[in-house]
C-alpha cells in the first residue's frame, strides 16, 4: 500500500521534502518499500490542491515557480481546490499529514490543533515545528498512541542530523544523564565571527546576509530557539517532563566581544550551550547560556553554523553527533526519514490487524 | 519469551557484557521487554559451563575473580561442564550466540565457523570480531537470512559508538558517497603525543602503558586494524563488495615526527584516516593512511584515543559521529544493543509465525 500524504504549509521545508520525493526516493523504495504519493497540499498563501489519486509533484513545483501559486495547477476531474488545513486533514484520503505551517512557537498553534485533528481522524503526523513538541509532546504522543497512528518530529532538533533518532534507536538501554549541545547555528556562527574581532552587530549582520539569522533575530540571539530544543531533548530522550519556563536562559547578547577575544587568547572559547542534566539527587537542571570551555571540550571545535550534541551515557560513554542544524535539503530529509518510519509503522499495524 | 544466550570466549568483552546484564539491563527491560538469560559460557582457557535454566551471573564473575576459572562454578543438577564452542552452539538450548573468541583476523577463524554452525542450527549471532565481518559479511548475512536468524556486529567498528547502526537506522534513504574516519584510537593517541614533540617510539610506549596499544602494535600502527573497519563500512553501509586487498594501506610508521610538528606549526595536522569513497565514475577507492588536514576539517579536533567518522550524505549533508573506539563498558554495550535488536527480531519472527 502506498502511503498517501497531505502537506500543510508549502514553504522551504515542504518544498525540500518534495524535492527529495522527486529526485532522491529510489533508495528508500528499494530498501524498505517506501513509495508514497502526495494527494494534497494546502498553504495559507499559495493555495490548496487535492487530488485523491495523487498530485504530479514535478508539475506542482513548475507551477509554483512560474506563477508563485498553486491555484494555476492544471485540474483533473477529481481535483479539489481551496480546502484549508483542517478540511484537508479531515476530508482528504491522506494517511499522514506533513505539518509545516507557519506556527507560533509560544502557543504551538495552529500546529497543535492540526496534530490533534489528524490523530482523531486516524492520520499520522510528521513535523519540524518545535513549538508543539516542546509544549505538548506527552499529550500528543498519548493521542497518537490511542489512535494507533505515528508521530514523527526528527526535524525539531538539528534538522536532518538525527539528534532524536540516534539515541532512540542506537543507544537503547543506556541511562543518558546529560545532553549538551550547540543547538543554534546562528549564534555559533556569530561567536566564530566575533572571535576574529568583529563586533556583535557586525557578526549579526553577516549572519543575516548569509541567511542564518532571521530579520528579527530575537529567537536565536536571546536563546529561545535553543531553549525549545533543550525541552524536547529532555522530554523525548531523557523521559522527563520539563517545561520551557524551567530552562535558565541567557542570550548571546549578554556576552561581550572582549570576553570572547580574551578566552581565545587563553586557548579557550565561548559556546552557546543548551544543556539538560540529571543531578545525583534526581533533580533536572536545564539551561541555555554562553559557557566558556577548554579547547579539548568535545564541542569546542564546532565552528560556523554547524550544530553538535553530546549524550553522556552510562554504558557507551560520551557520544557526540555533529551536522547541519538547518537547510532546505537537510530539513526535507528530516521529514522524509520520519515518513519512512511512518510507512514502517503503518505496515506493522497492517500485519497486526491480519493477526487478529 | 526470554532470549537464551551462549557466550563463546569470556575475556574483557564478554565480561563487559555480563557486567551490563547484571547492573544496567533494567531500562531495556522496561522499554523493549529485553530480559535475557545466559545459559552457557565456553572459554578455551577459563573453562565451560552450561545450565539450560540459566547461570547465576554474579556467581560466575565472583567465581572467576576468586579462582581465575569457571571450573569451580558450583554445579546444579543440570549443569554440564566442558562443552567446547561448537558443542555449546549445537547442544545448548541457546537462541543466540555471543561470539567473542580469540580469532585470527586474517582467516576469521574460528569465528566464521562458529557463525555458520550457529546459523545452520537456527541460532542468532552477535559479535565484535572484525575479521569474519570484513572477510565474509555477504555470505554470513545470506546464511542468517536463509535461516531467519539475526546477525549483529555493531562492535566491529568503534565499539559501542554506533558507527554502523547510526547510518542504517537514522540515515535510511540517503546515498552515502563517502565515509572517512579516525578508526584506530592507538594511532590517533600517538599522533596527539607526537604533536607535543615526542618521538614515535616514546608515543608508542606511552600508548602501550595506557593500555591502548597491544604488546605487538603491528595491527594498529601499520593500519591493518583500520583497514578491516574500512572494508566493513564499505560493504555494510555503502552496499559495496570490496575486499581487504583493495584498501591502500600506509601505516603511521611511514610518517615522520618532523612532518607532524611542521603541520602543527602551519595550523594543520595529520590524522590516520580510513576512507572509502565512491567516485563519479562508480569506482570505489578505499585507503588507510596518514593525511594532512586543515584545522577546520571535521576530524581535525579529534584528539587522544577517541574515534570519529564522517558520512557524506546526498540529503542530510555531512554527519559526524564521535565517541570511544574501545573499552570494556563500550564494547560490552555494542554486544548489548545487538542483543536488544536480536530480541526484537525474534519477537517479530514469532509474530509472523502466528500470522501464518
Amino acid at each position: 500500500m502506498r502511503l498517501k500524504l497531505a502537506l500543510l504549509g508549502f514553504g522551504v521545508v515542504g518544498q525540500g521534502l518534495v524535492d527529495h520525493l522527486i529526485h532522491n526516493s529510489e533508495k528508500a523504495k528499494v530498501e524498505v518499500g517506501f513509495d508514497p504519493i502526495v494527494v494534497a497540499i494546502s498553504d495559507f498563501r499559495k493555495g490548496s490542491i487535492y487530488d485523491p489519486n495523487g498530485l504530479n509533484l514535478k508539475l506542482v513545483l513548475e507551477t509554483l515557480e512560474e506563477t508563485g501559486s498553486l491555484d494555476t495547477y492544471p485540474g483533473s476531474n477529481e481535483l479539489v481546490r481551496g480546502l484549508d488545513a483542517i478540511a484537508t486533514i479531515i476530508e482528504s484520503n491522506a494517511d499522514a499529514v506533513v505539518e509545516a505551517t507557519y506556527t507560533n512557537v509560544k502557543t504551538g498553534e495552529p500546529a497543535i490543533t492540526h496534530c490533534k485533528t489528524a490523530f482523531e481522524h486516524k492520520k499520522s503526523v510528521v513535523m519540524t515545528n518545535k513549538g508543539p513538541i516542546a509544549l505538548a509532546l506527552k499529550e500528543l504522543e498519548q493521542l497518537a498512541k490511542e489512535n494507533s497512528v505515528f508521530l514523527g518530529y526528527e526535524g525539531t532538533v538539528m534538522s536532518g542530523t538525527p539528534a532524536l533518532r540516534l539515541p532512540k534507536t542506537t543507544l537503547i538501554g543506556n541511562n543518558i544523564t546529560k545532553i549538551s549541545g550547540i543547538l543554534n547555528g546562528t549564534t555559533n556562527y556569530m561567536i566564530t565571527q566575533m572571535e576574529t574581532g568583529k563586533s556583535y552587530e557586525a557578526a549579526l549582520k553577516e549572519a543575516q546576509e548569509k541567511g542564518y539569522a532571521e530579520a528579527d533575530p530575537t529567537s536565536d540571539v536571546e536563546g529561545y530557539d535553543a531553549m525549545y530544543k533543550v525541552v524536547i531533548l529532555a522530554n523525548a530522550i531523557m523521559g522527563k517532563h520539563i517545561t520551557v519556563d524551567q530552562v535558565e536562559c541567557r542570550g548571546l547578547n549578554t556576552l561581550s566581544r572582549e570576553a570572547i577575544v580574551a578566552a581565545k587568547a587563553n586557548q579557550r572559547c565561548w559556546k552557546m550551550l543548551g544543556t539538560v542534566e540529571e543531578l545525583p539527587n534526581g533533580d533536572i537542571r536545564a539551561s541555555v547560556k554562553p559557557v566558556e570551555v577548554a579547547m579539548d571540550h568535545p564541542l569546542a571545535s564546532i565552528g560556523g553554523a554547524t550544530n553538535a550534541v553530546t549524550y553522556t551515557c552510562n554504558m557507551s560513554g560520551e557520544i557526540t553527533l555533529t551536522g547541519a542544524g538547518a537547510g532546505k535539503s537537510e530539513t526535507g530529509f528530516a521529514l522524509l526519514i520520519d515518513l519512512i518510519y511512518c510507512h514502517l509503522h503503518v505496515q506493522k499495524q497492517a500485519n497486526m490487524t491480519l493477526m487478529n
